[in-house]
């Protein structure tokens, strides 16, 4: 095959979950699309590159450090909600009901993958703890999430904060016949009074 | 979202087959990745758009066109082997027992989808004709493909050249238990003294 058709490929297949396969139908398409499309998709990679920072308080992506929530007076900055990743961050931001801080840990405790306390943004976390009287936790229901909260409530408890996480129980929508029994056992132990 | 990440998710979901949640994973991948790997996928980009060409005889894809295939003076230059895309010249060139040219059509003839007789390259191979002594049409054996052979085969036979097509039958490692009938149906009329 041509030289820097196979390079082209290579570096697809860097990319997660693209197999050989799929990195030859990228860049068949490359080859394939208008000139400016593939500039655009090379510029845009170099330009997320250049542009985009980590926020020296919250650890959570920006353009300019502090990021835009952090930099935000009008929001509540005795909450800090957790969350393992940017995307969790943006999802809880989209629901529109939480008005506090976050803090990205940039993944979970996972000694299995090599992910130990010092590969987290705990320390950064650390420092913030003044002034602050509740820490959410919203790492997500696994394993993995549940240990890293277990971890951060024992680092976070001699500071005297209120620590929460999020309700676990049934999704909205779904059944009480085809829930699995951990999942059922939260939404028991959780009940509310109505 | 930051506005160069929405950017390079957009580019990214120009792929093809990548929905909104992979063109995200690719767009954190390159977030969290070395600088150099970044700058290689992008620089591969445009390297590839840049130097790949169409050769102007076979309509291959290749760095300098003529292409190697067609310039390669060993090759029999009385057989031409038409294939519909470049990945099928590739895997066929790599079974080492075809030394003939190639002429790639660039698809299949497939009126639903709007690709008709002028979308491919056949006034190019028209114009090669001469001195060919055999025409080996390589098209899937889909209904598309199927129609193509067809249809070249009409465009080739007034200049007495000998039309061929490859073999359908059972694939090697195959069971003719779970062969569906067409292959089946193939593999009979097709059957050889041994």
């Amino acid at each position: 095959m041509i030289k820097p058709l196979v390079s082209l490929i290579d570096a697809f297949k860097k990319l997660p979950g693209v197999g050989q396969k799929q990195a030859e139908r990228f860049a068949f398409f490359i080859i394939r699309s208008p000139q400016n499309d593939a500039e655009n998709l090379a510029s845009s990679i170099i330009n997320t590159k250049k542009s985009i920072k980590t926020c020296s308080i919250c650890a959570s992506l920006c353009e300019k450090s502090p990021c835009e929530i952090c930099s935000d007076e009008n929001r509540d900055r005795k909450k800090i909600c957790v969350v393992e990743n940017y995307t969790d961050l943006q999802v809880i931001e989209k629901t529109g009901r939480y008005k506090g801080l976050y803090h990205v840990l940039s993944g979970v405790l996972s000694p299995l993958d090599g992910v130990h306390q010092d590969n987290l943004t705990l320390k950064l976390l650390m420092k913030r703890l003044d002034a602050v009287e509740e820490i959410l936790i919203a790492t997500n229901p696994t394993v993995e999430g549940d240990a890293t909260a277990m971890y951060i409530s024992q680092l976070v408890k001699p500071h005297n904060i209120k620590i929460t996480r999020l309700a676990k129980g049934i999704p909205s929508g779904g059944s009480i016949e085809y829930s699995d029994e951990i999942t059922l056992i939260n939404a028991l132990d959780g009940r509310k009074e109505i």
